[in-house]
């Protein structure tokens, strides 16, 4: 079996995820390099990587680049990707610098795997909350064809990199402080950070904005829900649109999915489905998965399916993934490894 | 000016939130008397209050009684709300137990305020989740008709009682002081809680289920909203679902409401209508309304007012507004002044 030089670029909390992944699964590594903006030891899983400095350019030999960019850093993928391609590597890139360009495959196995072949040295690792909507949905597009998606997200602050999870740490820590003595009634519930990770307190609080305000009033990660699945289903004409949360949750993003089908399709057949669907989870009847509990592990979860008892055809349904898994490091190891096939 | 005798039964959450209503909105009481199972001396806002055991049954002379029955506490209505309207007085109820009953007005005063002279001793007062979503629907329903609604909420612990907000905090407190020595990349993110409020950890989760399920897999919680709505708007044909979940907030929830209208309409017209509604204020452009800051406030917050861009007729709104006030015992203080008119 041939083993790859692979190279890890970036040591964030997507990064990270990457190298755990890349053991876990028992990536076929020849030679593992990784890069960050400056030179360092970092130890993951009892495992010691030397880190190289990125802007030394000696990427000669590599190649499969991993890019973990979250989406909160943008920039090494814009600065090094192609010099990487240049000299021989194919880059699975996690930021969103290139997803919507015309010849990079935006690809999650279970939907379009086949798309990896297409190619030019560059493929897209799609957005978190697309990537886990896509997971549960694609078989049933498959299926009877999606007319209409509709998606409410409830996202962790991991996915905005470690410090947004450590700003809801030290909020919640700062909080329990400055109460240490009070009585419940009494307790004073707003707190100054030091963090400059989102725009206001998000401990004990949710926040109805990730990213940047478009004109018509959508954000942008409201629209990379929308374009993402649009490419990665290939069908544009897919009705979706989406409302994203930020909540006080550390690791994994919920979402309530509403969904009708362009074939007709009752309970049962949609069950049926996800029950069958690759990478999925599926829980039944009253039982349901929770990000806490999600938090470290690889499928996507979905559970309390639900007829809508007024519109034919249109469902609920509930859906969790570790985003910086599955909606992340493990989408992107899975790219790289349709490459090894 | 008439004044009134007035009981307030039950001091939970609701029940010492209207108390501060009465008071803040000089409601014209002629004599305040406060029941609940057991006697003892309480302080609300540095006034005492003389709390009376309702198994007594002294309740001659009452006028009207706002009974506080939380969600999750149901039975005082139910024993006792007939004894009270057997000596003449009128019960606004809080609790669940009456709202469907045919001779049973369910008012929300922004909305259907006439539907108070109907009453038979007894008027309900909505579920919190259901008031915030019709004060910000019920002026685009009488504008353009309603043709379908789809929420998905945010919901406060105190929703569920003082003792549910309490579980929140001590979860938090434990896991800060676990945690006390440990690097952010080790802390320990379960914890044991002695609260029986929810079936889960709610500190740093999500829990998506409010109430007990139906059969078809929606929560009760989720059927209050449909049918308290069906009945309210008294219009059976709006085609209405939704999924409810339990947030890490302490107060005030939050729902992202996608809706369609009967006849045209553009984001202007719908931002006009309101803009003018009773009882909200609307956010325009890129601000919005955060749950931490509407705590102790009494308006519905409507922010983030968006076209689909692929359905005609149909927006996202989101929607804040305190679940204990408005709610809950400012609605039910609300109706009782529409009692006085």
């Amino acid at each position: 079996m041939k083993k790859y030089h692979v190279a890890v670029v970036g040591v964030g909390v997507v990064g990270i995820e990457i190298l755990k992944c890349l053991k876990s699964r028992s990536f076929p590594i020849a030679n593992l390099r990784v890069f960050a903006r400056s030179a360092r030891a970092i130890e993951v899983e009892g495992i010691e990587y030397e880190v190289e400095a990125i802007g030394d350019e000696r990427f000669d030999g590599v190649e499969i680049a991993l890019f973990a960019g979250t989406e909160g850093e943008k920039g090494a993928s814009k600065l090094y990707a192609h010099k990487f391609i240049e000299k021989g590597a194919i880059v699975v890139d996690n930021g969103a610098d290139f997803r919507l360009e015309h010849d990079v495959p935006l690809v999650v196995p279970e939907a379009n795997r086949d798309a990896v072949k297409n190619h030019k040295g560059l493929i897209a690792n799609p957005n978190c909350t697309t990537i886990q909507a896509i997971v549960a949905l694609c078989g049933i597009h498959r299926e009877f064809g999606l007319e209409r998606i509709l998606l409410t997200s409830f996202q962790a602050t991991s996915g905005a990199g470690k410090k947004a999870a450590m700003k809801l740490w030290e909020e919640a820590r700062t909080l329990v402080n400055i109460n240490r003595n009070k009585e419940f009634d009494e307790i004073h519930k707003d707190v100054d950070s030091e963090f400059d990770v989102f725009s206001h307190q998000i401990a004990f609080n949710v926040i109805p904005q990730i990213g940047g305000f478009a004109e018509d009033g959508y954000t942008s990660e409201e629209w990379k829900v929308v374009n993402e699945t649009h490419k990665i289903l290939n069908d544009d004409s897919i009705r979706i649109s989406s409302t994203c949360v930020r909540v006080p949750v550390f690791t994994a993003h919920s979402e309530a999915i509403y969904f009708e089908t362009k074939k007709d399709a009752d309970h049962a057949q949609i069950e049926k489905v996800l029950k069958d669907s690759e990478g999925v989870k599926y829980f039944a009847d009253s039982s349901f998965p929770l990000p806490l509990e999600v938090e470290g592990t690889d499928l996507t979860y979905v559970a309390r399916l639900r007829r809508d008892p007024f519109n034919k055809n249109c469902f609920w349904i509930w859906v969790v993934a570790d985003n910086l898994r599955k909606g992340a490091a493990l989408n992107a190891v899975q790219i790289a490894e349709e490459l090894t096939k």
